[in-house]
């Protein structure tokens, strides 16, 4: 947190503590709503929660409200009066709604529904439908829509007159009879015009549109390629039921990654910032990975046992550096390739670009590494090991061919788990490890008993 | 790549080599930029970049441009006339300049600025002087101000006479006499005001802004935090100097995930999409940490030869199964705790939660897989190799005590690299392994020796 954010919650406990009401306000007026929000997760406690939410000038409570925790966003619509509900209910954009009450428990959600508009409770309806991690599940129907033959001045009258429930008015959306998206005319385009100029003769069309169903990952990647400020999403007969706004795609784009991120590391997605999941959550998320890779993990040691008369103890001492070089090394190319799908860089159709390349790398990085490891075992491992240039050789030549044959798996693994329309990220990552061990192991030792048999 | 966009492409191309340019231009016009560009990147020979670049509309060339290559946007440069690059680059907003150029070798940047206005060549020199990873060096100064006594009528006339060469015109940025940035006010706020208000009357102010030499990690940060379009950028003085839009953000925030996904399996950071790197590139990314890694694992192989006279080859056999384990439970967490740094979710202050919640989550993770283990080793490693069960209970009890130990050092690691100053992914990920593998070796030839010996 900020020294100057500090000094304002400071300022916040200070005028609440001693009952400066109005100084708060004017305090209040002045902060971001989740600066506000992150006051009262962090420094409330719980019985002072409805009575500071009380004092929220009326323009920001509700968006307050939806960057509290969902602990305290339960607690207090239990607190509220059905007045109070409805009015930070009201306020919120659909989006924003539909994700509070995916958070909440049976009964909560029946008292916010109750307390909506019956349109709302509809279109609420509607959006609760949407699988998860679908582009309609975090889309919003609040958009401003403009018919083709509207002039640009009566375009501005219509954004002055319905914009202040919209979560964006800068792209407009201009839509046929049947509600058929045809193209889009931006606030700009508008300022730009003359006010007579018919919205047809200035609209961009060939717009990009997203459908309900269309995984959110394809939001991100839309919004990353494209400078949007909104997505428009359509349905399967290329009707605009909603749009998915730019500050929802960074929210999407930094999950997304996260999933990645914890998948790559085999750990189940999960939800919540860390500090809030609880210990079983934790567990649940991180259990299931470390014991398949527990139980796969027999494959080293079954092989290891097969050979166990004939390595000597001086061969088993280099064994773990071995795995964990093709260990590593496959992990960097399985990562890359991993992570360059996620960002619709690379598909299946490039895996013969790519395993040349990978090919590449890895000879000249196997040939660096093996010259580096020889050079390791005759000066320092035998400082306290009895090895000969032969064994040393032997251990080298064996980490170039691991090394080689980690990448090559690293980096077929995810495009075929794609091809399979499995999760790169889950298939290749943990499992690719397993895989180069076992490997890598099989080579070392049917080398070493065929070079020292 | 969509159907969709597949047959724009068949389309361009039929046009084009049929010189049907008429249709061309219609077909480019309702192309988004981004596609015409992987459009030239992907399907035209080198020598007809220059022709079709040409054929661009007028309105769509520098957005086409700056999402080219950097090859195919040297070799244009290059084959420009002087009148064409002057058009080209007084199109473009000078963050995009400032990106292109610094990509460019020299005499081609000497082009450039040749061919760039006086005052655009003053302020691409001071953008270029920000050190990369800076908010600096991410902004561009092209932003509407206001003044807080203008009327909202008088406003709007601002934006229009200057609002086409601004990168965005949704949030506008009140500033004093000294450049001071004392406001904003967005258009949806002028929209929806009368148009004899004053600014200063509608303006917000306790504006979140960044300075110009904060990371640009910050960056993202806020963008994630508040629903911005614009985040304001200010020198020591809180005098304006730029801003960084949202779509330049969502850029920020993709590279910085990409950066900490490869930080993370031990790559170095590397700018270029995947198979746009040569292999030299790859090469001096990966093995840097391949070498440390290698040479860091003599511990494990030294450990296991001090051991080697006493270690039966049953008990060898589980080391890999041992070291992976704890690996994987390590890994586990610091890439939590890696992950929520680098979202702001997690700081140095809060260790003893951090620890508190690891040790409880260890504890149930370790004896749940060690209970598998067991289990393991009674029913599947017992078939091949002569276990009795006192082995099974030594070497579940290990995996046990190799979880805790793995994952409270995955955790702390994390948060003391931050603590120092450091990069918690690079320190806290790849060099976690080897002193966890190291740790769960010594436990494991500890105690079998204390039992066994």
């Amino acid at each position: 947190m900020t020294e100057e954010l500090e000094l304002l919650h400071e300022k916040l406990s200070y005028c609440f503590d001693n009952r400066k009401f109005a100084d708060l306000r004017i305090t209040l007026l002045d902060m971001e709503p989740a600066d506000i929000a992150t006051f009262m997760n962090e420094r409330l406690e719980d019985k002072n929660q409805l009575k500071f939410f009380r004092l929220l000038p009326k323009e920001l409570a509700s968006d307050v409200f939806i960057e509290l925790d969902t602990d305290m966003q339960e607690s207090l619509i239990k607190a509220f009066n059905d007045k109070e509900l409805k009015e930070v209910i009201d306020d919120m954009f659909l989006d924003d709604t539909v994700d509070v009450i995916e958070e909440m428990p049976a009964n909560v959600v029946m008292r916010i529904l109750k307390n909506s508009d019956p349109e709302n409770r509809k279109q609420i309806n509607e959006l609760l439908a949407y699988p998860d991690d679908t582009a309609g599940s975090i889309m919003t129907p609040e958009f401003v829509s403009l018919s083709s033959k509207m002039t640009v001045d009566s375009a501005f009258d219509k954004i002055r007159r319905t914009g202040i429930n919209k979560e964006t008015i800068y792209t407009c959306y201009v839509t046929d009879n049947k509600k058929k998206l045809i193209g889009v005319v931006t606030v700009r385009d508008l300022l730009l015009a003359d006010k007579q100029d018919i919205i047809e003769d200035i609209m961009t069309t060939g717009v990009i549109t997203i459908e309900t169903l269309e995984d959110k990952e394809q939001v991100a990647l839309k919004f990353s390629k494209y400078d949007f400020i909104a997505l428009p999403v359509i349905d399967k007969e290329g009707c605009l039921v909603g749009i998915v706004t730019v500050d929802d795609a960074v929210d999407v784009i930094q999950e997304e990654a996260t999933e990645d991120i914890h998948k790559m590391a085999a750990i189940l997605p999960t939800e919540k910032p860390y500090l809030k999941q609880s210990v079983f959550s934790v567990w649940k998320a991180r259990v299931p990975w470390l014991i398949l890779l527990l139980i796969t993990s027999t494959f080293t040691s079954l092989i290891l046992s097969g050979y166990e008369e004939k390595l000597t103890p001086v061969l088993y001492a280099f064994v773990p550096m071995l795995m964990g070089t093709a260990g590593n090394a496959g992990g960097q190319s399985s990562v890359t390739v991993i992570r360059a799908i996620a960002m619709g860089d690379v598909s299946f159709r490039d895996i013969f670009k790519v395993i040349l390349k990978e090919l590449l790398v890895s000879l000249t990085i196997g040939l660096t590494v093996g010259i580096v490891c020889f050079g390791k075992i005759m000066l320092i491992d035998s400082l306290y090991n009895n090895i000969d240039v032969w064994i040393a050789l032997l251990i080298s030549g064996v980490c170039v061919i691991s090394i080689v044959m980690a990448k090559l798996v690293g980096c077929i693994l995810p495009l075929f788990a794609k091809k399979c329309k499995l999760d790169p990220a889950v298939v290749a990552s943990p499992l690719m490890t397993t895989i180069v061990d076992a490997l890598a192991l099989i080579i070392y030792c049917t080398i070493s008993i065929a070079v020292f048999a």
